[in-house]
């Protein structure tokens, strides 16, 4: 624990993050952030409560959330703050979620890369996650026909029973090509997703002219080493003129706070369910990313502190 | 020959076109657009004179460029002109290539897709063809660098001596991977890709980020069946943020004009070079498209009738 140097806060964390993006910055191969290097504090959102601060815009007892690490104690650089955490009416853990990098991706990806219309076929991968549920319930309330993929019949009765699909498909069970079929029987419009592979093959032949994939996730790929094939994209996009585009949530943060303010409206008014799956203690943390591919946590998985 | 009824035009065809696309009109596989049933008269651009006209719009004499088929006279709906030809300073066959669809789809695509800044570098494959010279001389008016990727050393020439590419590699010779490595040290910023398949997977893991790779045509590919398979985009896509579009022509027509006449101008003004490969009389047709997929013609490939 170093006490801040000028610019500097020192924040006490109440909950740390886990996320499906951890794999890849621990991984060496080339990604879209530095990889974190063996030895050194594992990069994550957190949010806590500042001990405190030689930076002018905090003060000991402000909740912040942002990239402080997994670490109990983080003495950061104020920069590393994304946000002050104003709802404080609501958990502090949901700024890590569905008030936070899963909500807001979700958000950005309808809001800057999909946009859908009313009467548009939204169709989502890992449906009953973090992210997916928030697309699929925002998606609902633009008026579109959604559509959930999800993996186990539990997931599946979680899409139309809470997140309110308007239908789901069990990607474990064999007939997925034609289970898909049936839910979409206009096509795609949009298909945000956050598992390429298998899943993403089965869409991709449905897409309608103009379609719209958010390139969100990767889930269904355990390895990049070596490169996985599939069936090529390159004509669907064509001769569909559609479009495929990678969402990083750091490429939208300036639209942040009108995100946080539009989800958190939902949650107050019972209009946007989520799921957390809690963990308790820094020792839980190894294996908790691993968990993430293996599919076993129903909802945003965070870790919080004693 | 049949005289036309209301609101038709008889047209006497002076040019036809030859491209790409048509392989994938005569296939039964879905498509954008429907398939031309044997028997039928081959879809296609062409540019000729109203011999006879029951549509107000048009008089004998006018020049025009449609779907009018592969045929020597065509009796066709007013709807299916394209354009008024009004360039009687130019060849009526540049209305079927640089300032027709292979040179409005090089500025669809960069206009409406692309959108390169000046200092960005720009990817093309096929690169000395109808549509890839006219994107390099685009891309190099926009002060981009242009890296062209040709067939064979004849077309890498006239990639650097005739069309202005400040690199060109060739994807027949073994080092692709090192030699395009070599021509994109900044990365690439933009892909227009013609190809698909081994060229295109050569360039993708070069994207930078915010890379837009727009999906034109499928040249590399010779059959769709069964699907083939490449290395996944997905995780190109997603880490760099990038986009990948399909670009068709008929989405954008509404700017034609626009197209036409700038490039009618560079064209004037001797600033955008362009070939053509002139084959004589209905007979050659047949072969003519299979002779694309070969890579036998330098520029556009267009059929001229006495």
């Amino acid at each position: 624990m170093r006490p801040p140097e000028a610019g500097e806060l020192l924040v006490r964390a109440e909950f740390l993050s886990v996320d499906p993006a951890m794999r890849g910055w621990v991984s060496d191969v080339a990604n879209y952030s530095e990889p974190v290097p063996v030895g050194d504090v594992m990069r994550s959102f957190a949010v806590g409560t500042v001990v405190a601060s030689a930076a002018p815009a905090y003060r000991p007892g402000d909740r912040v959330t942002g990239l402080f690490g997994w670490q109990e104690y983080a003495t950061v650089d104020a920069g590393a703050v994304l946000r002050r955490v104003d709802e404080d009416d609501l958990s502090p853990s949901l700024s890590l979620g569905v008030l936070g990098l899963t909500g807001a991706t979700a958000w950005f990806g309808l809001s800057e890369i999909a946009r859908p219309a009313a009467g548009e076929t939204v169709v989502v991968s890992t449906a009953a996650g973090a992210v997916g549920s928030v697309v699929g319930q925002l998606a609902a309330q633009a008026g579109c026909r959604t559509v959930g993929i999800a993996g186990g019949p539990e997931k599946v009765r979680l899409c139309l029973e809470e997140f309110g699909y308007d239908a789901a498909v069990d990607h474990r069970s064999p007939p997925l090509a034609a289970d898909l079929a049936a839910a979409v029987p206009d096509g795609v419009d949009v298909y945000f997703d956050n598992t390429a592979g298998p899943i993403s093959d089965t869409v991709l032949p449905r897409i309608n002219r103009r379609a719209r994939i958010v390139v969100c996730g990767t889930a269904a790929i355990s390895s990049w080493d070596p490169w996985p094939t599939g069936p090529r994209v390159e004509r669907h996009l064509l001769t569909k003129a559609a479009r495929m585009e990678g969402l990083l949530f750091f490429d939208h943060q300036h639209r942040l706070p009108e995100a946080v303010a539009a989800l958190a409206e939902l949650v107050r008014g019972g209009r946007l369910r989520y799921r957390e799956d809690v963990l308790d203690g820094l020792e839980a943390a190894p294996d908790a990313i691993a968990g993430l591919y293996r599919g076993e946590n129903l909802g945003k998985r965070v870790i919080r502190l004693a």
